[in-house]
């Protein structure tokens, strides 16, 4: 065996400007080398409430039902979609990018009948688009991407909730890539359940993925419960309807398992839910509003930078995120050529995009730990070094001073 | 919102010496905070491939599939049921504890046709009687437990792996209680998928599950191979049986990421990844052998203190794992009231167990940081104090000399 293999975990120094993971903030990893506990501590069930509670107020929600599934931001998205699917299940799901296929593909498993609507990559739909297509679907639920990085979009809410009710339908949001880097109001949108991941906005590390359901989605979903055998008794009943085909998504077991009842399930993930407490407290103590508005400051900032090197940006800019940024790569340029020579010679990641954007598209992400100024303007100093040497010309000094007007004006206001 | 929330985490200190989670190794932890990299840093990949050599090695296999499931060590289980079991199939699972049955609960929502033999807690089953039932049943797969913690038995599995083949049966282990602490010899006994878990003797913590996939099982599964939309090519096509239910347990996808294909599906658990090819590395070092020889050790030295504190052990003894021991309860104690003051006054956690065990029989694990003579010693004086306390009377020094002697034995020999 290789001899390199027995040495000391050693990754070089990276700035991650892609569009995640990003530099998990060097205090959620030293929180996550905290010592381990039991499952049925009181110190760690706590720490599990503590959670709930710290997340109900990141997912601006009174739900009880929030808490953190043990697996990456698709373990999210998977757990709500198969405990809320039955087979047969009409959805309706909004497609402006990757993560909407990905809800698709995800539904389909579940067994759902699923119906698209597609917008061309780098807009959004209108909440009338998606009123039309629930009248025409009638769909039991509505499931929609809020941010999808693979465009960089952002699907307004604000509407959605209220179509949803008048039409009778259950309204999902994976919000893995806006949760803590923009607006994101689970009860004031009507939003039923939600999804998130840390590696983005959160600032953490991905492997647990934050989630909260409304009243009426735990209750759908409680409809269908399986008591696990040996631990069943009086108290708590199966359900009537299917049971749920994955044991360990099964929210119902999931939800027995973080609520009173402490119904054992899987180990909970205690460095992971140390470092999703920290992510969450972080964000917290910083104020959550003002997190949303440092992560719009620095992501204006690269937009402006980027702009005044004469590239142009991709997408309905009324609609971005504020924490990623897509750029069309000129002709004159190579993909893979530059951003190799921003990873092995300034050590700063920044990535590409999928399917009919691969090489087409450069994404660079302000989120979490890195929506900072030095971060900014490191990547754009790096960025046009970088280009310039392949050739690519740009008017000296003008990127530059144009984000640091963005960050002068920012202080005068 | 409660002010304590927003401190700083500082778990209290436990020796935990219940049936897993355990302390994880200080260097596994402090190796979970090193920064994070890209999904697609050659630095990342390298890790990737380091960590599938290093669980060869663990699991005594040369499986090219060798990888990490992002989940605690059901998603390990569910990853390889969900991926292996079509609707229909027949599964034979033998059931001698808890987590026989949770097998089964996985394997029927896999739409699996399980049939199941029992033997008595605290028992095994014989090859024979696994072979009649395979012969009777003639089942897809065969899907074992290991070791199972809730009842401290070892299945022997030598001459399981033979008997598959003789009846062209997939055979199934899941050791997440024994892997490094217990023999585990997945190529030589004919294992075509193994699964574990990091918080039990490879003295990690829960987050992430290696798994190990012989190429008869990769085949198996690839025949369900379905390439996500927007990253499917001529190269990788679809297989032409029914879909995997599941699109983060889809192990033909795993084995596309994990592979040389490369192909996006999650963003990697990195931390969890870092911690998992250190407790491998540490394993390693020390020798496999030897770290199987040192559970075995103070799990003997244990037993013998517990013995001579005229404690009864449960179970059939010759097919004890090395790391948990089960203690039945004298009638005079009370369950919860001796872990309470063993937690609360020694600060060392101790087991229960399940099901027709609960309050009846402790379980105490010596396993993978905590398979360590203090730890041993700590916890036989603790608890001998606590008893004493509560009534249950002992011959002063007769426990801690017995496992003196069990230790200064192993010096001479």
């Amino acid at each position: 065996m290789n001899a390199h293999i027995f040495s000391q975990i050693n990754p070089p120094q990276r700035l991650l400007m892609g569009p995640g993971p990003i530099n998990a903030d060097p205090r959620v990893l030293r929180a996550m080398s905290a010592p381990l506990l039991g499952q049925y501590d009181p110190a760690m069930t706590a720490y599990m409430n503590e959670v709930m509670m710290l997340y109900r107020s990141v997912f601006r929600t009174n739900n009880d039902r929030t808490l953190l599934i043990n697996g990456t931001s698709r373990a999210g998205i998977e757990a709500i979609l198969v405990s809320a699917i039955r087979p047969g299940d009409k959805v309706l799901v909004p497609v402006f990018g990757r993560f909407g296929h990905l809800l698709c593909e995800i539904a389909r498993r579940c067994q759902a009948e699923v119906h698209i609507i597609e917008t061309p990559w780098g807009t959004v739909f209108t909440p009338d688009q998606i009123e039309d297509a629930i009248k025409r679907v009638r769909p039991t639920l509505l499931l929609t991407v809020h941010g999808d990085t693979s465009t960089t979009m952002r699907q307004p809410m604000e509407e959605l909730g209220a179509i949803c009710r008048r039409h009778n339908v259950l309204f999902y949001t994976d919000a893995t890539a806006t949760l803590g880097g923009n607006i994101v109001e689970t009860e004031l949108w009507g939003i039923d359940a939600v999804s998130a991941g840390m590696q983005k906005c959160l600032g953490g590390s991905a492997g647990t993925s934050p989630i909260t359901l409304s009243e009426q989605m735990a209750d759908y979903i409680y409809r269908r419960r399986h008591v696990e055998e040996g631990i069943r008794d009086a108290l708590h009943q199966d359900g009537e309807e299917t049971i749920i085909s994955s044991n360990y998504f099964d929210l119902a077991m999931v939800m027995d398992y973080w609520g009173s009842e402490r119904l054992n399930h899987h180990t909970e993930a205690t460095t992971a839910l140390y470092g999703a407490r920290e992510c969450a407290r972080l964000i917290l103590q910083e104020g959550l509003n003002e997190g949303i508005a440092r992560h719009k400051l620095h992501g204006d900032a690269l937009r402006s930078g980027i702009e005044a090197m004469g590239l142009e940006i991709f997408g309905d800019l009324q609609h971005k995120m504020n924490n990623v940024l897509g750029i069309h790569i000129p002709d004159s340029l190579h993909d893979q050529q530059i951003r190799e020579c921003m990873l092995n010679d300034f050590g700063i990641e920044i990535g590409t995009s999928f399917g009919p954007l691969k090489g087409k598209v450069w994404r660079i992400g302000t989120m979490g730990y890195n929506a900072r100024k030095d971060c900014v303007m490191q990547t754009l100093a790096a960025l046009e070094a970088t280009i310039n040497r392949h050739g690519y010309k740009t008017i000296q000094g003008a990127a530059m001073e144009s984000a640091w007007r963005v960050y002068d004006n920012h202080k005068k206001s």
